[in-house]
């Protein structure tokens, strides 16, 4: 398109993006009392589910008062400010509608309805006409074909059908932002980073990106309190904004994209209405922009944590330190795979490693039998303390319950040494599972997973070397 | 080696392997009451957890007895024939007890101290002296170097330091099979398959397999009610033996095998004693013989439930039906690194998905909105029955209870319609694992695994055609 791109970041800055985020008062317009009503559900979570401390107006064919929020016929009734509409009508009445925004002054509008872009050449022709009213008026606009936005600090949220996604987020405001182009893919990530004790910041399904596209988000969340940025893709419209952006932001940013394969892409088309790229420009474009891009959906919220927790590994000599053998021999093979390598062990520190009892292997993997805590300790000070070690794959089996103990000594030790490990235990999910959440320990689902931890978290360390430091750094 | 394989199959049948599994009496050699001693922990197991039916016996230097079980100084001073001898002592004094078997008749040995051709030369000497015993008295020996068998449905186990895995497994009596290079692995795979709704038949821990080995298993369980065999391998010493035995089974026979790299096999060496061979040698071997390789150790408990709950996929044309767009293009993707394809619909079949309300996307993949359980049976009808489709990916959000009753329903439909379907939901694990359990629904963990589910499925019934039939048809 282009047209929208007129309004540069430059006269639209991070004050008015944060009106989609932090709105002191947002009007709902196409809720009503009706059955299944989407606006309807958008004003129940924002009374029932989260709290919002702002106003909430609703605008309805008979002017009726839904969930609490005050209603009117028409938007120039509301005498009030209004920060920001959220639409959630029939496509064809958009484009009258975005003009009376403009003309009562609402400079941030989210498009929820479908109908655009995605559904032919009428959809276009709809989309083409509320591009132009927005260029004229210097509105932004996220959507269409979008689910919204969620804030879990400042408590607000305008996605519909989610109640039961949006409460357990709320409990726990986190630090991680999203990116989203579905809305299925926001249900998975905000269930799954719970379960992987981490918390959410700010979530954003951009749908159809007609305006608003992850670029802008990126800068945005570059200078919020956000530590990770997580971004689900169907197809990325302007790549060389993108790259800009990533350039300038030294959090890391993490990309899953769909659409890889010709029938993928094709079912991303119908989707979101994008055309897909060729694959292997998208994978250029991350390595030079320094985007880590993901092997899976699932790594947009099981990665997380190894920033968060850990400290970056700054080295690739990585030490096995595992109680079981076959594990040994298997994270040795999954390093392999990646630009990480086995640590090797100086005499001095294998003799060191001999002098422990249960120790089976004084070399890389070390492989120990049923030991006591103070042997998990005393290795892995020796390995981390060593000066030949950059980082700790560690894979145990958790036997006893002191073995908690011992991964949380460790963690707060890889902190202090600024040299992170990544743990996993191949114990049942629900016994790892509930290490995790009730004990704060990073633990990875799968050897896989631990070991693609410490790929990416040395691949950050890479970026941010070959990242202009004047352009992030201020 | 090669002494003991002149104990062939013929000599050695199925009536005397099923001693291992099944022995009448057994003797724990090396079992006392000192502190944490391993054998007394087997005599434990077997009375308290998996209550054995058999006769127990132990010999000790000072003859007592242990949690029951009757003592003796020496084994000749036991009347009673013993089927079966578990030996749990220091390295160095088994040659002699080999021998002492021989004399009293036991033709079933499980060895399961370390210290053999895994700890260098003197080891080696050691099993040197065993190997030609058990040759002159046509022994037969699992092990050394391994953590024992457990037989679910007949109530045998010589596991140690295993009491908190073997309970629950008791419990669960199931069809898969594992014969296992590794006792940390048999810690994963049991506490896993239980999560997975399955249940393990029997269980091997072959350890350094000096005589006994996989293809040995792979045989007997082809003769059971083994319904799936899994196998997690750190090198392979006969493989025309095991080609053999894999041609001559139809069950799937799941293999995982590290020491891939050259890193992994030294790791693999000084925990098995193996020498691991070139990678791609053995890939050819699975291709041949009709052996699945996995992809990580994860798909050992993953996957048998594709093979045990859904019939197999006969052909190569993949239906997906997704509650999520973004999954839908994602499913593709996926889809589009394996030999499956995106089913093509005809205009019959189009025309009837796009009679029904609420689908977005009446191509290949089928994508609805929220939408009642009807119109979920609907869809399911029209692909399953269409001619078109040989298989379908579900992938779909728990948005509401009743999903997981259609789910049930298409389970069902999949056996009489003899089509299989790969189900995957976007949920939090601990819904997804909930759903699992309590509704008997064959859920996987990721789309990554449905879509292998799908593969594994569609390789075995290739393997099946490809055998010749009087091999295994009998």
């Amino acid at each position: 398109m282009g047209v929208s791109q007129a309004v540069s970041v430059n006269q639209f800055d991070a004050v008015d993006m944060d009106k989609f985020f932090n709105p002191s008062s947002v009007v709902i317009i196409g809720a009503s009392n009706a059955k299944f009503n989407l606006g309807a559900m958008i004003c129940k979570t924002l009374r029932d589910s989260v709290n919002y401390p702002g106003k909430v107006y609703v605008v309805n064919r008979s002017g009726e008062d839904v969930h609490g929020a005050k209603g009117f016929k028409a938007l120039k009734d509301i005498q009030d400010e209004v920060d920001l509409a959220v639409i959630i009508t029939p496509a064809s009445v958009i484009p009258g509608l975005i003009r009376q925004c403009g003309e009562q002054g609402i400079r941030n509008i989210i498009i929820e309805s479908a109908g655009f872009s995605e559904k032919g050449e009428e959809g276009k022709k709809l989309q083409n006409e509320i591009d132009e009213t927005a260029c004229f008026y210097q509105i932004r606009i996220i959507g269409p074909n979008c689910l919204g936005i969620v804030d879990v600090h400042r408590r607000f949220c305008c996605m519909y059908g989610s109640e039961k996604i949006v409460l357990p987020l709320i409990q726990q405001p986190g630090s991680v932002s999203y990116i989203l182009q579905s809305g299925g893919m926001a249900e998975m990530v905000a269930e799954r980073l719970t379960e992987n004790m981490m918390g959410v910041n700010k979530m954003v399904c951009i749908g159809n990106k007609s305006d608003v596209d992850e670029a802008d988000l990126i800068d945005y969340f570059s200078m919020d309190n956000t530590e990770v940025i997580g971004i689900y893709l169907e197809n990325v419209k302007h790549g060389r904004k993108l790259m800009t952006s990533v350039k300038q932001t030294s959090k890391p940013v993490l990309v899953y994209k769909s659409g890889k394969s010709e029938a993928g892409s094709a079912a991303a088309m119908s989707h979101t209405a994008g055309m897909a790229q060729n694959d292997a420009v998208f994978d250029g474009a991350c390595k030079q922009a320094g985007m880590i891009r993901l092997q899976s959906p699932e790594e947009l919220h099981s990665l997380p944590k190894m920033f968060t927790k850990m400290p970056l590994l700054s080295g690739n000599r990585i030490a096995i330190f595992t109680t079981s053998g076959a594990f040994g021999s298997i994270g040795a093979d999954l390093l392999a795979n990646t630009d990480l390598v086995m640590a090797e062990f100086s005499k001095e520190t294998k003799s060191k490693l001999r002098q422990i009892p249960g120790v089976f292997n004084a070399n890389n993997p070390v492989d120990i039998g049923p030991a006591p805590p103070e042997i998990y300790l005393e290795i892995y000070n020796i390995l981390i303390t060593s000066g030949e070690v950059d980082g700790l794959l560690h894979i145990v089996g958790i036997w006893q319950d002191f073995v908690k103990d011992v991964m949380n000594a460790l963690v707060n030790f890889c902190r202090r040494q600024n040299k992170p490990a990544a743990l996993y235990a191949y114990n049942s999910m629900s016994k790892l599972m509930s290490a995790r959440l009730e004990r704060e320990l990073p633990l990875f689902n799968t050897a896989e997973e631990a070991v693609r931890a410490l790929e990416v978290s040395y691949q950050q360390y890479k970026y941010l070397c070959q990242k202009e430091e004047p352009l992030w750094k201020k």
